[in-house]
């Protein structure tokens, strides 16, 4: 524990040592001296947080690169592996590479699961992921110490490659089970270095042929919940420190190539030239405002220039938009906004615009049923704000099949994608504990 | 001879065939048919171009990618020797690198030099360099099919690494030279695999340990004459193929770095980011409209992200400004405004700005007496146009320590640095006769 306050994550990026829940105060409401166990759940959580922090961080940039298939990630899984076993669950791994810590018989069918993800984006923070699956085991604790008895088998789960940092495809642990991803396009997959998911699965000790949809062990689950780490500050500009999911905005990415004309940028004319930066400036600025007027989200965060040299006027630029709205008709209306301003400036400067959708995922709402228990069942002086979300998580694949709810816990500065990222330690125990309330009171009727 | 006319410029970046200079007239006037030899200095020149232009184009793109001591500028360098030697003009590589080809004794001194360079940016033009080493040795047939008798020792030059590419530095073998450029700062010079510049001369077969400045080889020369493909259009809006250059723009690169905070770009809202990519953006379209108001030239044409992930607000933008004026004054206010702009938008969006000048050149006024006699050499029915350039170059470099002047040649397009480039054969053709006509003013009184 260092100790460190809310603004502790300011200094994440070059930190030397390893991120922890920041805070000084236990969930339960009793002060705690700096390194002592924060309450019922925090025991269990401190070590498992420990144990984990080392997995796959980068020394220079403070921040995680847990890709799939690679070296930290079997790290993280033998750590999820040595947590079952710690507990006495069953674990075991899917045809697809997800891994299972049952507490239960799960041929009894109707289980309750939860978890999240070990891997991250890169230089990830520490709880994007991490902080949903050492939730989960340390709510298993908190239900053992409660002497709850669990009436419905219970499940831990790590999904593989949810970022999708490696293969350029998110969530394939769970779009494979789900039947989402077909093998036959999870094979095409490669890295950048050209290895093909198959290569890397069986790199990794896992058999590739054995991937696809597995129905028989999503019809086992009767409700799924993935506790996740705030990625903005909608519950930081409340007063509760956990939420209640209602809905994925709808998202994707577009590609915008503007093709202009290689020239000398020390000869050329002004008005002789086809500047495709210009064209990519004015629609950077457009993605911002028309995003702002939506009350969408709409942002450039990669760039590549041909050829890119500084004394040349660029002959290509191409940035990839990433947008998201709370409905699908604004998302289309904010993109179709962006294109035009786009096409606008194009044709003043001389550039040809085209723009490709790379990527798109409609809407998920979480079922209103399960949304609403799940509310009522986080314990607190209020009941749990409910919040939507503009970004993607296994249990977005899985609400088509499953019944599907997601927890928030509190993020103090909304970093997320970042080594920056932090959670509050009372934040982290509200989230074990409004985890057990959910697990108690849906599987210990 | 394709029998293109100037648009054929417009095919140069996917086209098969090497570049050709395009026309179907002779400079002196007499119609030629396809395929013949243009006129007095044509056959050589043609003949000439042939052999050069297969010499390091990169298949996909149509570009040259003649770099410093590679295979394609050892390939260069021979066919120069082979021209040298087929004229019966002494062949000698100077301490750094730079070749020369002498008619005369050169120890006479007040020798009139004439030549450019070779080697190319990536994905560079046919014409940017070897339009004046091929003009050079066009001109000497031509001065011999005339029967002038030089009375000054006439020389042909090529500059070794003019533009720089692999080094990053321009002008190498004329700044080492000049004394611009000592011998340790040479030696630092790395390329992007790191192999070091005396590394690189070594395996080329240069000693790298005798680089350094040459004054008793620059005292010998009397008047270097530079001609050049312009690498604009101010020629082209006129009526005459040949231009005369009265001055090289002061000109330098700068480069800004916006730092701001990675963040997850689906989460984020837009209130709590701090995303440099629309300080660049606001910057990159402050540069255009300040250069404009100035009659200055401002680009941004290299940019370098952080992260760089799709679904990641960056965290760094870093954005290179290429900027040039017709004086010193001017070319500081451009760049003071810029800037200026970019820390307002900065202040806006929480977005730092640091502005590095990572090079500068000083205005080159090349001397009004030579300018004013070659402008009068030139022959044509009315007076060579005087006009500024840009662009770098060797003769500016020289001109600190050696009465110096350009001769340009019309390009149709303007275009340059790229494989685009072109220039009509009639104009070509009216260079080497300007050239000529130059060498034997200054040469054969």
């Amino acid at each position: 524990m260092t100790g460190g306050t809310h603004d502790a994550a300011g200094s994440g990026a070059g930190a030397s040592s390893a991120p922890e829940p920041a805070g000084t105060r236990a969930a339960d409401g009793t002060g705690t001296a700096h390194g002592t166990a924060p309450g019922t759940g925090g025991s269990g959580f401190h070590q498992m947080w420990r144990d984990l922090r080392a997995i796959g961080r980068h020394a220079g940039s403070g921040g995680y690169r847990r890709y799939a298939w690679t070296a930290a990630d079997t790290d993280c899984r033998a750590w999820f592996r040595q947590e079952a076993a710690a507990r006495g669950l069953a674990h075991e791994v899917d045809r697809n590479g997800n891994q299972w810590a049952w507490l239960g018989d799960p041929a009894q069918g109707d289980a309750v699961v939860t978890g999240s993800h070990l891997d991250s984006v890169p230089d990830g923070g520490a709880f994007d992921g991490p902080l949903g699956v050492v939730s989960a085991f340390a709510a298993v604790d908190e239900l053992r110490a409660r002497g709850a008895r669990p009436a419905r088998p219970l499940a831990v789960v790590n999904f593989g490659d949810e970022e999708g940092a490696r293969f350029g495809l998110a969530c394939v642990g769970s779009r494979l089970t789900a039947g989402q991803l077909t093998p036959e396009q999870a094979r095409e997959l490669r890295d950048a270095d050209g290895v093909s998911l198959p290569q890397a699965m069986e790199a990794a000790g896992h058999d590739p042929d054995a991937i696809g949809a597995d129905p028989e062990r999503l019809a086992r689950v009767g409700a799924f919940v993935e506790l996740h780490i705030e990625q903005g500050r909608a519950l930081d500009l409340g007063d509760s420190p956990v939420g209640v999911a209602s809905a994925i905005w709808p998202h994707g990415r577009w590609r915008f190539d503007f093709h202009g004309q290689a020239n000398h940028a020390g000869t050329t004319r002004l008005e002789d030239r086809h500047d495709p930066m210009l064209t990519y400036a004015t629609t950077v600025l457009a993605a911002r405002k028309k995003a702002r007027l939506a009350g969408a989200l709409a942002t450039f965060g990669k760039v590549a220039v041909e050829p890119n040299g500084v004394n040349a006027i660029a002959s290509l630029v191409r940035g990839w938009l990433d947008s998201r709205a709370a409905d699908e008709d604004t998302l289309a209306a904010v993109v179709g906004a962006i294109e035009q301003a786009a096409r606008e400036r194009g044709a003043r400067d001389g550039v040809d615009v085209q723009v490709t959708r790379e990527s798109f995922t409609p809407v998920v709402e979480f079922t209103h049923e399960l949304r609403d228990r799940i509310a009522c069942l986080v314990s607190g002086d209020a009941p749990a704000p409910v919040l939507p979300t503009g970004a993607g998580h296994d249990a977005g694949i899985l609400s088509a099949a499953v019944p599907t709810a997601m927890l928030f816990v509190r993020n103090p500065t909304g970093i997320s994608h970042s080594p920056a990222e932090s959670a509050a330690e009372d934040d982290c125990v509200a989230g074990v504990t409004a985890l057990a309330d959910v697990l108690e009171g849906l599987a210990c009727r």
